[in-house]
């Protein structure tokens, strides 16, 4: 059972206020496709330039990632984003953006993709989700992430898109913006209302909800503060909580979702204590399942 | 085992974006008091006027709470604050402050309270706790809670509560606030420094998180969307918190810790239904235990 993901892959610079990283792999769909691949095998699809490492490919390819999908486009530049975090790491300031290859990058999935039953849409142009999605047969399940940036100008294609998914991944600020609501729960229902089975808002070193029409489920974030660079943390958990889902065959009971919870949890708690996909390049299922066993003890009870 | 609370007893008046109630019964002691009251009997120690109504100390009478502690005084008024919550009802405004005979309250705490085992200083004016604190034999367990005014205007005496204290309850930005630190559990270990050996810090709809120096547990808001009057949620919290710690004759394991917390957790959750005690008043075990399954099933894992 494939989980296909779609969207960006970027070139990142990245200031914090304890380092500074230049020309790091970023994208919403490397660290969703990254954090998925502890539970199943994923094929990604997405665009980069002909500044793209090959290193970079290997990072994925080693790691249960198809890159079929992954299209290298010969005189172009891959997407770069350039961003700064301030002093409590929660804000961050964009410095520079390149959309480059990005900017007209029309998804088209290689024939093995195209019965996959499941689909993730990373963060980014609702229309690049609309149009992969347009490119499969009949998927089971598919779950889309989105940001203020696309409720701002693309809000149209994003009306849309989030009429023809299953779920809804996105944060607290972002679901108030998009349905007017400031209750975080009635904003979340505002949106069951347009068509997803469920919502899951992100709220950053406050946790995560989950709701659909009779069920709520809230996880607390796993306690750190070792936050190195947040950058990839919120795709890193949708990536892995619907890559459980995706490994339990995409059954959505109590216990799979409290579970693809926590391990999307888990995962980002681990993606922020380093920069890129350092720190989840370090993981095994072993490091994350403890990690889970100290997180029962923290939060369970 | 008694649980001895001081802190302020206030008539309010208060405004949301649906209500408005005017000369209500509120203040620290109060919310903390009625909240202890479900898991321990209370004594309560406060000061109010002769506007003070008969009708008010019977609520406290008839719900375990003991008021030979609290003190009315002929010519003078009560403390009353009139404040208005924001649209997202997380945001509040002060409208108007009359201290009055709070201005200048001592403490005196009956000779029936003074071998108390615990004591719970609720929200106000440092001196106050420090004052009750002087006139109990041996207290095995004191929590105090605080709030941003005494950060600013009390420092020196907060400080020199905090060393004589076992517990500090506070907000999160509070703890910022009183140590510098922007990263909440950073914000908390500063503080255990300073001789507390536990810290929790309460974070309003996202939560609560429990630090001693080997130990951290933290718990998501009971999730919530009838917010009536937030007033009196961070009282009730730490009051039966610590009243189920009490219950445990004061033992800070895991289980019990955690416990505290949820309950602290639930009975807030009801507070914020309701103004004033309205909500609790209605509250038995049996509500509450029912809620708490409600909670496990949403929360824990």
């Amino acid at each position: 059972m494939e989980l296909t993901v779609v969207g960006s892959v970027a070139i990142d610079s990245i200031e914090t206020p304890v380092a500074r990283r230049e020309n790091i792999l970023g994208g919403s769909a490397s660290f969703a496709s990254y954090a998925a691949s502890f539970f199943v095998p994923v094929q990604l699809v997405g665009v980069v330039g002909d500044d793209w490492l090959p290193e970079h490919t290997n990072i994925f390819k080693e790691h249960n990632i198809d890159v079929a999908g992954l299209e290298i486009e010969k005189n172009g530049k891959t997407f770069r984003w350039t961003g700064k975090y301030l002093q409590n790491m929660n804000e961050r300031e964009t410095l520079d953006v390149q959309l480059n290859v990005l900017g007209k990058f029309k998804p088209k999935l290689p024939e093995s993709y195209r019965k996959t039953k499941y689909l993730f849409i990373g963060n980014g142009d609702p229309a690049t989700g609309l149009e992969a999605l347009s490119q499969i047969d009949k998927p089971e399940l598919v779950v889309a992430d989105t940001m203020d940036l696309w409720i701002n100008i693309a809000r149209e294609n994003l009306d849309k898109l989030i009429r023809n998914i299953d779920g809804l991944v996105l944060n607290d600020s972002e679901a108030r913006d998009l349905t007017g609501k400031l209750n975080t729960l009635e904003a979340g229902r505002t949106i069951l209302e347009w068509g997803p089975k469920f919502v899951v808002i992100k709220k950053g070193e406050h946790g995560a909800v989950f709701l659909s029409k009779n069920e709520i489920y809230v996880v607390p974030a796993f306690p750190t503060e070792k936050v190195v660079d947040p950058t990839g943390a919120g795709d890193s958990f949708a990536g892995a909580m619907f890559a459980y889902i995706v490994a339990q065959n995409g059954k959505l009971d109590e216990n799979t979702i409290k579970n693809a919870l926590v391990y999307g949890t888990l995962i980002a708690s681990f993606c922020v204590e380093g920069f890129s996909l350092e720190s989840l390049q370090k993981l095994d299922l072993n490091a994350i399942n403890a990690r889970r066993e100290q997180f029962k003890k923290i939060a369970s009870f």
